[in-house]
């Protein structure tokens, strides 16, 4: 299946997350993670992510698509996954 | 259709683009927006981002669905479209 995940990460954890998730899914921008994974991976994922972020604090928003067939992705301006250096 | 929208900005045009996307769309965190929206309204604001946007420096990036059928959606920790304002 699909992901697309976006975080909003207190600084003080957000570097630690960037890693969790670029072992899983490619960094697309700041915050924005996408990619096949399977079930159980995804589940590694956010039981990683759990034991990393502040639940009172810190916001993770999967979302999870079983095909793509429905979907289209568009970019304006700069496509920074290609460009830029992770950071 | 169903939108998801996310965006990286320079901090002098970010207020700009979030009016913008405030019109269409919902908040859902720092730089994540999502909804349903008519093609027409789609192409209204891809304009309007497109006259504020440095497209040299700034990234958005568009995931469209014809359907939510086949999707998920789950958060981690804080679900800020509820609790924070918006900023």
């Amino acid at each position: 299946m699909y992901v697309i995940l976006v975080y909003d990460i207190n600084e003080k954890r957000v570097q630690k997350v960037l890693k969790i998730c670029r072992k899983f899914l490619h960094w697309v921008q700041n915050s924005v993670f996408e990619g096949e994974i399977t079930e159980a991976k995804l589940f590694k994922l956010k039981q990683q992510l759990n034991h990393v972020i502040d639940p009172e604090e810190d916001s993770v928003v999967i979302y999870t698509f079983l095909t793509e067939k429905y979907s289209r992705r568009e970019i304006l301006g700069k496509n920074k996954a290609v460009t830029d250096v992770i950071i």
